[in-house]
């Protein structure tokens, strides 16, 4: 993807790149989806509407984990694997951190070295904070329109920070915690709620002298697992160990994840979820358009400022100037 | 307060009311700023502008700690202290599990049994979820609303779960955390962000056998204190020992709050913290209003129910129906 000015595409170019897996198209299309300008908007709904009957058939997979546990080195292990399968694989972001701090988890490709250069992979960098939606609104979308772009796996990468793997575990069919050797779960800084929603744990580095290590840390997990109370899936999280390195483990991996799809299509828990994750994403972008075209709003944004300061120097209530103001939209009712 | 139909009171009747310092319109008064009905927004506005040039001169206390450290029994030996030294006292709670659990930290006020029942002390049970603005803003609003009845100590309890001690902190000027002695503060369950907000760390139960213990956690926590960078209010927070039992320590406590109200008022942090907490609460308000009034829009609930249906099956993507939605209420722009 070059950058400086570039010819504006128009949706049936958009929609005919992205069905025929145009990656330069693909890539502009999701920065379509990440503007905030509300010109693009009308066209970012237009590109996801005429894909969205293209949606739908590919596997989702939230990965998270703790900084330092080796994410993207697993990931490019992981997807390449997957690629020699004969599977097509795209890999996303949501990165609460990402403009804060330029130790970025995707911001820098090269990380993801094999997967960077595969014609069969997507690797797409983490979008920036406050796009439309709430933390991940963005990626949500990218994630449909590389699905439309016939990528079978979608993995989308968190670092597990803030409300992020709230965001990913409802644009995901399963959710995968990765680990390392011989750390217990809080000094691994790994949330209860995170632990809770796994599918899978994924102990990383099981390799030299870090096999024994990660046997015992399997297990532990193993234990912590076992007092979690059974899930709406009807499944049983796993814990398997992996090399990225040695890319051991990788087949096992796979299996388990196609053995967990399989369980809750049977059960019915894979349709429930996505429905549920698209009413989800409704709601979360309602709130955020109404925020937008509120604070948007010529006289709300003339009136807001006076009445901030009016409002800090106690001469008027809170309550009082948010009526105040509340009252320039819905005053007619 | 009795229950069943009372005659409804105007704006005068809670004015002088509370003006006069009676507890039982002061508790009616609190109950219409907890009302989410639209016909109770428009006149809690008005009690809340014409007390509002009587509030501002009391000290506004926020009191978290675990449960089980002692909350409650604190707040009545300490509350009691300040009563014998000539104060007037008003407990407020933010208690955002109150609707969940039964045992609600204030549910029984009989767990301040000397606050209770002195004439001097106002005890108001935590108000229930989901108030209009967020956690918290009818406390915030019913906090004033005791500084115009005279109280010249506002105390304010959370049980430190989720948002809970956000909101608190932005409606005090000293925050208190209240720790038992012999835990580190990772088995209180206390989270880093309620350390590094503290004015004060107290230490409870340093009675009997648990004086020693006391003074040892007391040493723990002011080590771990050392190590958070300086506060915006130029004050360095303080470790002290209590028992709420035999009540020790109390005139200490008084003591450090004088002389931190003391040191920001000098330094200017106390207005600009007040000022700051209006307007946080301005923009709250505004939140939460904009929700009320959109989603109670009969346009966009009767439109609702249909596009979930929809988006959920997915025959319309979530951005689309959010756009739709939205232009009911935005539509001539």
């Amino acid at each position: 993807m070059g950058s400086g000015k570039r010819k504006r595409l128009g949706l049936l170019e958009y929609v005919a790149g992205i069905q025929d897996g145009d990656r330069a198209i693909l890539g502009r299309a999701i920065t379509l989806m990440e503007s905030r300008l509300e010109s693009d908007r009308e066209l970012a709904a237009e590109v996801l509407e005429s894909v969205l009957p293209h949606t739908g058939t590919s596997v989702r997979i939230g990965i998270t984990g703790a900084p330092g546990v080796g994410k993207s080195t697993f990931i490019d292990a992981f997807g390449t694997y997957l690629i020699q399968a004969g599977h097509r694989v795209a890999v996303l972001a949501v990165d609460p951190t990402s403009t804060v701090s330029k130790g970025s988890i995707l911001g820098d490709k090269t990380r993801m070295d094999s997967l960077a250069h595969d014609p069969n992979a997507f690797v797409r960098p983490s979008p920036s904070k406050g796009l439309l939606g709430g933390v991940g609104a963005a990626t949500r979308e990218s994630s449909l329109l590389c699905e439309a772009a016939g990528y079978t796996h979608i993995l989308i990468e968190t670092v597990g920070v803030g409300q992020s793997e709230v965001a990913v575990a409802q644009m995901v069919d399963i959710f995968i915690l990765l680990v390392q050797p011989g750390l217990g779960d809080e000094l691994q800084g790994i949330k209860k709620g995170i632990m809770e929603n796994s599918d899978l744990v994924i102990v990383n580095k099981a390799d030299g002298a870090g096999v024994s290590q990660a046997k015992a840390t399997k297990q532990d997990f193993e234990r912590a697992l076992h007092y979690f109370p059974a899930k709406p899936s009807g499944w049983i999280p796993k814990v398997l160990c992996t090399s990225s390195l040695q890319k051991t483990g990788l087949g096992e991996i796979v299996g388990e994840i196609d053995s967990f799809i399989a369980t809750i299509k049977a059960n019915g828990f894979f349709d429930r979820q996505r429905k549920e994750q698209r009413a989800h994403w409704l709601m979360e972008q309602v709130d955020q358009m109404l925020r937008d075209r509120f604070f948007g709003h010529p006289r709300v944004k003339s009136e807001l400022l006076s009445l901030q300061d009016e409002v800090s120097q106690g001469r008027v209530s809170s309550l009082r100037g948010a009526q105040k103001l509340i009252d320039i939209v819905f005053k007619k009712e």
